[in-house]
């Protein structure tokens, strides 16, 4: 299957130019930087993905508006490139999300639909018939993977010079787009994955060169709650390809990380978006020793109790 | 007295350029635009201001080191500074200064004296004559000054049609370079400072037309422990030249507003830096019916405990 390429990651940086935020990169020490995706908008990556594929639809399917089904960031980033596309956005989410996320959602204009869990996808696709709205899928989809990879170019950009690129794991978007544009642009530079031990599947898989299948119920231990998909085939392809390893970090290191980053970064990140910092702060002197790291922090949604704990 | 002006802090930007972050503007809601100062390598705009300073010195001059007397964000400003030039830095602090805070500024490479807080300033100008080493004031002085203004230009790159830019004023030198900055740019743009209520002397001042004194004890009560100095007479003739207003706020909407930024922004954001937020929050619609505002969110460094408390 095709892959997506730098030049595809180019003209997404385009398009998402002001819809996007152009995070800057932040000096944590001497060995370590942090991307800072938690500053988008909807307070995660995932706006840089939806929005290039919202942006690349022909105009007349754009107008009929798009469909998500999510519980979390990609819902939000569906709902909010809608909105600046002035377009209908109609999101699935199970009947037992937390009312804070299905108002955010609605803040956003986009209607909320609130359905059992495992009627989710067959809802989303009845409404995509009933509309002739598009799905926009969180990241089995090449125009997704080419907008996370916007972050991939800004990271070069900001630390030519950069040694290894840290990205968290889960559906495999966020890593795949990275990965392509590094890879292309510096060939050198490792691209890393980082994985909760609990949800440790695409770990798994890389070390077996095929796709590993972890039972979702075990995927969904890990507090690391956007960190529990699993890869497809097209984003384990780009993984293959342009991945150069995956690590896991415990939850003790994650809830860790999450209070380093709000004590010294003075950033409020999600524990999904805190693995890559725990995999540094594990042993900083390794990672150090081979150059300059790059943390990409894919979030910052986490309930205030959550965060709190790890003040 | 002569002011700083416009091409004093263009000429400052130049200067900083790589060792403070050009800071983005993170969208709010549709009428506010946050610029966070905590996202600086010190946690505060104060490096900003510390680095154009200590550039400024002829080299001869700087190599024999600078000195701070400061407890706050200043000292980790200058000890930073200090140390990207290679520099020696003497840091005079209070001898009740919290631990956490003299290991931060010692991490830095500077020398920490610890001396009661009546010997500071007497303790910074022995070592100025002992050493040979320059002071770097916190605000009173027009490097300084120049240094914060930069941020003015960045709040005008990003968003040229701003029609109010909100800023906390303690010393004043963080207003001054800002609306000197703004008004030379786009002389339309209001330029409206922010204290507590609690210290709420350059307001006063403002209204009085000269600086009225307020009492240490008096300012010492807000939470917004960066708040509590008091104008110079160079500070002040910047705002009666170039501020046009400055509004106080409670310490409830302090402490609201430092919650509100951390779970809608996700950004940690101190008390004295919340005030701005606090400000736009109190009356939105007051505000966004003048245009698009911008709250500068001048620092995040925060107790963890006192943080927690806003969540």
């Amino acid at each position: 299957m095709a892959l997506v390429t730098l030049s595809d990651i180019q003209a997404a940086a385009h398009r998402i130019e002001g819809a996007a935020v152009r995070t800057p990169l932040l000096r944590f020490d001497d060995g370590l930087w942090l991307k800072p995706e938690s500053l988008q908008p909807v307070g995660a990556f995932k706006l840089r993905g939806a929005y290039n594929a919202v942006a690349r639809l022909p105009e007349a399917v754009r107008a009929r508006g798009v469909v998500a089904y999510s519980s979390g960031n990609h819902a939000q980033a569906v709902a909010y490139a809608a909105k600046l596309f002035g377009l209908p956005a109609a999101i699935v989410v199970p009947e037992d999300t937390p009312r804070v996320k299905v108002e955010a959602t609605r803040s956003h204009g986009a209607e909320v639909f609130q359905v059992p869990v495992e009627q989710r996808e067959a809802r989303a696709a009845e409404l995509v018939v009933e509309r002739g709205a598009t799905l926009i899928p969180p990241f089995d989809h090449r125009d997704v993977i080419a907008g996370q990879g916007t972050i991939g170019l800004e990271v070069l950009a900001d630390l030519p010079d950069v040694a290894t690129v840290l990205v968290p794991v889960s559906g495999g978007g966020l890593v795949s787009g990275v990965a392509t544009a590094v890879k292309a642009l510096s060939p050198s530079t490792r691209v890393v994955g980082v994985e909760p031990e609990l949800a440790g599947d695409a770990a798994a898989s890389l070390r077996a060169g095929e796709l590993v299948r972890w039972p979702a119920g075990d995927r969904a231990r890990t507090v690391a709650d956007g960190l529990r998909a699993e890869p497809s085939e097209l984003t384990f392809e780009h993984i293959l390809a342009y991945v150069d390893d995956i690590v896991t970090v415990s939850e003790e290191q994650i809830g860790a990380a999450v209070g380093v980053l709000a004590r010294r970064a003075r950033l409020v990140v999600e524990p999904s978006g805190a693995v890559t910092a725990a995999a540094y702060l594990a042993r900083p002197a390794e990672w150090a020793s081979a150059g300059r790291a790059v943390a990409v922090l894919s979030g910052g949604n986490v309930d205030p109790e959550v965060f709190a704990r790890y003040l």
